[in-house]
This record gives structure tokens, C-alpha cells and sequence, in this order.
């Protein structure tokens, strides 16, 4: 089964532009569309909805905390219930807007602190699980592939919810199959680095860490970045290795 | 057939109170639920949708444009695109969140400016039942009775949108069959003038302007308000007539 | 000298009232205004001051997080350059429109979450002492009095910052002078128990810990409620106490 | 006296750019600055305060009807009271911030549809004077220099607020004074025809309209756009014929 990739669009709001969403939308096979909490606005989403449509990508939501000026980037103490009522209505905005135009949302991936959060926070992911499990379509739950993924497995079959792992194809992992943190060094790969992540993954299903340990990761798909040229460009040498 | 009664509920927003919700809903039919875009937010729409389906209450949306400092009575010069959007938007998450309780929007009224645009704008008025006749569950259109209405019961069969005609119970009208505004003595019918109001559009399907002309209302349900305990003994007060 | 007695107000926001603010202002000292990020609207500022004006109550700015639909209420992981400029924001704002009806702003008092954070946070209280320090006229910040008195001075001596102290009348305290959880039975106390806190640290300067072990605290001024009859009641009271 | 040059700056909001602001500054005299209401947020208002003073820009503040989706360029009907209130909040918030950095706000230009308003709407434009009347500091109004420029000069006397008229350097005029609609062909001048009215206005004190009428224009302060390179590039060659 190849590894599909998969990108954050829809996140212009307003005025304001951001990413360059048609070039990307050709390259990848799933789109990650913001519901507006964090990003987004209706016209943003109907237009990122259709240009999905002509391009054939799969349609994901993108949920956030509210938090427009700070892009959903920092956590918010929100209780279980909150998170499962902002869940429901950002899912379901998105899902109705998606079914108008013949598609219907097939997965959910939360965004920035909620993702985040949702990834060490048993409490907050029972949340995200239990607004999947209780809504009325089935919508498969996209996280971060990890070697806690058998537990998350669990998790999610307890609630009937289908998971969809990821990983980044541009950051380097350290031996507990975190993310280093952006602060240091390396933490982001170059473009080289990168493509031999990609290319052992697809090869071997493991990464190497920081240590230069050997990690298994069961990976579904890979998150791409659409924010500039050379975004675009990774993209698509992303794409040849994993047809290769 | 019976006149059934719609009320505006859902209109809390995170600290704020607002209406008294449980006390209404045991004696309406219809619960034009508020949105978030004027008021309202995931969870106060989770819990007005769970009194309404303890209550077998209808469920309306009850979208408006975005101006929450405003209550959405504002009117906003929207683009029809963009009313079309925000309308899908308001509507797809609060038909969803309903699916999630097993239940499902019904019929959409438009609120304050966006209900009052539509009213004597027919851009507004093509562009709200655009939204609906693309959305892909069925959802009635709520609307004011008057005696444009065979004009705007062509223009939804033009459409495919099905139509809810209301009338409001303790206003007075003129002779165009438009509201008296509320700036003019006499808008708003005391206790007894209300009632027969009501008694006399049950009986005869009428009602009297304030010259005094005798005018003919296509009515399907009473919009009627549930801000304070007055207004809660007038729900009951009408519906009595209603059932007589 | 005196117990001051301060209460948050102009909470309201847009359609939405709340808290009883021309029942409370006669009665206290202090007004912490809303300003705009947690509750509060330009036009209920207008009004909130000129009826601080009108009983010439000082008025202090309430800046929050922006969290409206929290109520300001959960914390958000701010940077500090983040907190100094909406501080500046809030209490600038505040501070002109008091201006405008002849009065100022003479402290400011961080709310919900904000005020949390400062109280536990040697980083946040750091960036919100640097903003009232930069900020061109003389404001005092108000802060919780606690057994940390003493630092929080020197701390905010160095930044040239005056403090104001403050106690919670109807709080019971723990051992370390923070206020015992809400979660906990007899963390919120009854009339009787509050009138004698505020009687002992009146008369004193102490108050009795929850072990009834006895703490002396620093206090400048006292936070009282006006959400409804009886907190009116119990600021009369505690008024009385403080006269005696 | 030279006429002056000034750009609405400090548009950005949150994770949004928007705007060439660095490029810009060095060659304009007086920023618009957007205050939090259709753009900006408490950070870049800080950012762009520091910008002007390296530079020393003339600092105004750029207040606009509370549209973040909308950009301000929505007509919003608002109450007298309230545009006083808005006014009042946008421009202390603001003013504040510049003191803080040892500036202070100038002038104050009322934002897209909010100059609008005030240009057509006599009520509106007393709620605009009415408010900076009010404000403590001396701050001027910058608005449109049309055929009505004596009539607004008498009113802006009555309450005693100095003016700044503004003429547009790109854009056609009619016979009335007033922009050509950008619906319209030739509404916006290409780069001759703009360097041409430009050296005219400066040394005639007149403009050209679409009719060929010759109109003068009593003009204080050309607005010039600085959203991307060639915006930038027209500024310079604008200085350059008006230092000629």
C-alpha cells in the first residue's frame, strides 16, 4: 500500500492569503481543510472544497481550538465536553459544505495545539475519539505515527474509530518517535536528508533518529508543506521517490 | 392544519445567558436554533439540541451574518457568494451536530438583518434559497407571511425549496402586510389584542391592519418569544387558542 | 488606612447583559473594567465609566486573554512579547476612553486566566510588570496578596511598579495563602464565616487558614461580587464590617 | 507647502502578512495604522509603532467597523453611539501604544467602509467629529478632498477638529469630485496617467476628470499602496514629482 500524502490548504481567511493551495492541490492525495476556528472562513471553504473536487484529493477536516489570532497554535485548557461540541461543529460545517459539492469529509485530523495535545493528552484524545465515534458518518481519525501506535490502535477500536497514521517527511525523530522540537538543531531535515527519510520509510517502514537509532513506524501518510515554491517542489520529489 | 409555533433559542454564548430555553421548549413546535455567527456556540447548540429532542421539538437553524457584538441585526452588504457560503456553513453545522442526537435540521429561518434582507431584497432572497436548493438534505425555508406570497412561493419552486410561512402573534401590521415598526405606537399588541390576533387568524385566516382593512395571511406558524416569564405565559396563552 | 473594596464590571457584551453594575458601583471603590478581549464592548466601556464617573469610583483596566467565548477564563501559553503588547492594547483603550470622560485609569488588574498565570508564573508576571512600567502614565498593579508579598514587591520595585493587594472575602485559604480549590467542600464561605474573615483582617491583618492555623496578609483592597441580590447584600455588609 | 504622502499600514493579523510595511516606510510620511478591528492585532500595532518611529513616520490611527472576515470594507449601520464608542476604543488603543514608544497618534483616518460612510452620510461623519472632539489629545481628520471641501471644513470648525484632505494618486475622478467607480473603465489610472495627475495636482492644485473637466482640489496628502513591489516603485517616482 503506498504512502499517501497529505497537506494543510484552506487556510486563507478573509483578506489575508495564505499557502499556495492550487499548486499544491495537484500533488497530493489528501487535503487537510481548516474549519474556520483557526483559519478559514465559508468562501474560503467552499472554493478549497471545489478545487479538491477537480483535483480528485480526498477531503480531510482540519479542526482547531478557537483561536483566530494565534492560528490555533496554542493550547487551551478546554474540558472533554468543549472539545467534543467544537470537534462536532467544525467536522460538521465542512462535512455539509463538502456533501453540496458531491463529497463528503473522510477523515479528520486536528490542527497545531489540538493535535499536539491530542498526542499526549489521554484525556484530550479520548475527546477527539468519542466526537468521531458519536458522529453520524464515519470519519477515520489521522495522528501521529508513534511507538505508542498499538495503544492508539486500542484506543480508537474501542470507540469504532478507523486511524490513519502520519509522519513528516521534513523532521528529524529522537528515540522515543517525537519530533526534536524546531529549537535545535537539525530539527528540520534538508532537502537531501529528507528525500532519504522519505526513501527508507517507503523502503523499510523505519526512520533514523537523531542517534542514529532505527525506529519502525507504521506510516499511512506523509504530511507536505504548500506554503512556498520550494514547498511545491519537495512535493513533488516526495512523490517520486514513493512511485519509485 | 394546525398553526404551529416556532420560537429563537440557542442564543447563549459561552458566559452569557440568554433566554429561558428550558422553560420554552415544553410548549413550542419549532426551535429556530442559533448558529454562532450572532450567538450560540458548540456546546450551548449541543444542549439546546438535546431539550429539543427530550421536548420532540423540531429543529431549525437559525443563521445570520457574522456580527456577534451586533446579534447579527445589522445589516451587512454580503456578496451573494458569500451569503450562500455562510448559509451552508451555519446550516451544515448545526444539521450535523443534530445527526450526531439522532436528529436533523428541518427548515432554516434566516435571522434579524439577514431575515429582514431577505425579505425585501430579492438577491438576498435567490441567494438564501441558492444555499438551500444545493444543500443536500432537505430543509424547508422559513419566511414571513405576506402578501407577496405567491411571488415567493414561485421563486422556492423555481428553486426545489420547500416553503414555512409565519406570522408574529403580538405584531401589528399595516396594510401592505408589513410589520408595524417598532418606533410607532401600536407595533406591539398588548395581551388581549395578541390573542385575537391569533384567535382571529386560527379561525378565519386573517388578520386586521391598523387601518382597520381585514387582510389574508397564508400562515404556517407563529413566532412567538420565550426572553422572560411574560413572555412564556403568552406561548401558553396562544397555544390554548390554537387547540380551542 | 482603610480596606478598599473592588469589583469586576462592564461584563456585558453586545446583546448580552451581565452582572448588576448600577446596583454594585454605589458601593464599592474600585471598579475593574472589562475591556474588550474577555467581555466588554466599546459602548458598554462608554457606559461602565460614566457610571464610575457619576459615583466617583476609581477605575481600574481588567485586561484579559483574548478568549471571549472563555470568558478569559483558560490560559492561553502567550509569549511575553505577546503579553506586554495586549496588555498595552487593553489598558490604552481603557485608559482613553476614561480620559475622554474626564477620569483615568489608576491600576490595572489582570482577570481570569491572566491573573492565574501572573500569580504562578515568574515569566508572565514579569511581562506584565514590564508592560505597566512602559506604559506612559502611572498605573498600580493589582495582584493577590499572598505570603509572596514581599517578593512580588521587589520585583515590581525594580520595574518601578506601584502594587495593590488584594484579598477575597468570601474565599477560605489554605496553609500557603492560596485559595483553597473551588472543587473543595468549604473553599467558597458561607455569609456568617465571610463577614468574620473580613472582620479579623480588618481589625488584625490576619486571616484563619483552613488548618486554622493564622496568616498574616497584606491587604489593600478586598474583591467583592455584584452578580446578583445577595452579593449586593454581602458588599453592604462587608462595607459595615470595614466602618465599624 | 508640499503635500505629504500616506499608506494604510500594520495589516497583518496573527499568523496573516500582509503588506510590504518595511519597504514601505522609508518613503511615506504619515501610516495608517489598523487598530484591531479589520486588521492588526496588539503585536503588529507594535511592531508597525516602532517601524514609523525609525523612520519617523507621523503615526494615524486607521479605526474601522469590527469586520475582521469583511476587512472593514462592509458598510455596517451602525448607531451614532456606537461609532463614537469605536472610534474612542480603536483610536486610545492605539494612541496609547505610541506613546508608549514615544509617539503619539496624529491624525486619525476612518477605515474602507467606514470613510465611505462618512463621505456620503452627514450623521455618520458628525459621530466621526463627535468622537475625536471628544478625545483628550489634539488628533486631526484625514478624509476625501472633494467639491465639498468648505462645507466639511465648517463642521469639522463647529467641533473644532482640524482636517487633512486626502486625494488619490491612481484613481480617476468624475465631474462631482468623487472616484470613479472600479467597475468602471479607467477608474484606475496606469503609471503615466498617474504621474501626470500627480504633477498637476502639485503644481496646480487641480485634477483632470474622466470628462476632461478641470477640478480643483484643495489636497494635503496623497494616499499611495504598498502591497507589493510595483506599489513600492510608484511611491518613489510619486516623491520625485512632488520634490520636483
Amino acid at each position: 500500500m503506498t504512502i499517501k500524502l497529505n497537506c494543510d490548504l484552506g487556510e486563507s481567511f478573509g483578506a489575508w492569503r495564505m499557502g499556495l493551495d492550487s499548486a499544491v492541490m495537484p500533488h497530493i492525495d489528501q487535503a487537510n481543510v481548516a474549519c474556520g476556528f483557526h483559519a478559514g472562513d465559508p468562501q474560503v471553504m467552499r472554493s478549497t472544497l471545489a478545487l479538491a473536487r477537480d483535483h480528485q484529493v480526498t477531503v480531510g477536516a482540519h479542526p482547531a481550538y478557537p483561536d483566530l489570532v494565534g492560528f490555533g497554535r496554542r493550547s487551551l485548557n478546554c474540558q472533554s465536553d468543549e472539545i467534543v461540541a467544537l470537534m462536532h461543529y467544525q467536522v460538521a460545517a465542512l462535512d455539509g459544505m463538502a456533501r453540496v459539492q458531491g463529497m463528503a469529509v473522510s477523515y479528520v485530523k486536528p490542527h497545531g495545539a489540538l493535535y499536539n495535545d491530542m498526542m499526549v493528552n489521554a484525556e484530550v484524545r479520548r475527546a477527539v475519539m468519542q466526537s468521531l465515534a458519536e458522529y453520524p458518518a464515519q470519519v477515520a481519525l489521522m495522528l501521529q505515527a508513534t511507538p505508542s501506535f498499538e495503544q492508539h490502535r486500542e484506543e480508537a477500536k474501542a470507540w469504532g474509530v478507523e486511524l490513519m497514521f502520519e509522519a513528516f517527511a521534513d523532521r528529524c525523530y529522537d528515540d522515543d518517535g517525537r519530533l526534536l522540537s524546531r529549537a535545535r538543531a537539525g530539527a528540520v531535515l534538508n532537502r537531501e536528508s529528507m528525500l532519504q527519510q522519505v526513501e527508507q520509510l517507503h523502503s523499510t517502514g523505519t526512520i533514523t533518529t537523531i542517534s542514529g537509532h532505527r525506529l519502525e513506524l507504521e506510516v499511512d501518510t506523509l504530511c507536505v508543506h504548500g506554503d512556498n515554491e520550494e514547498g511545491i517542489r519537495a512535493i513533488r520529489e516526495i512523490r517520486e521517490v514513493l512511485q519509485g
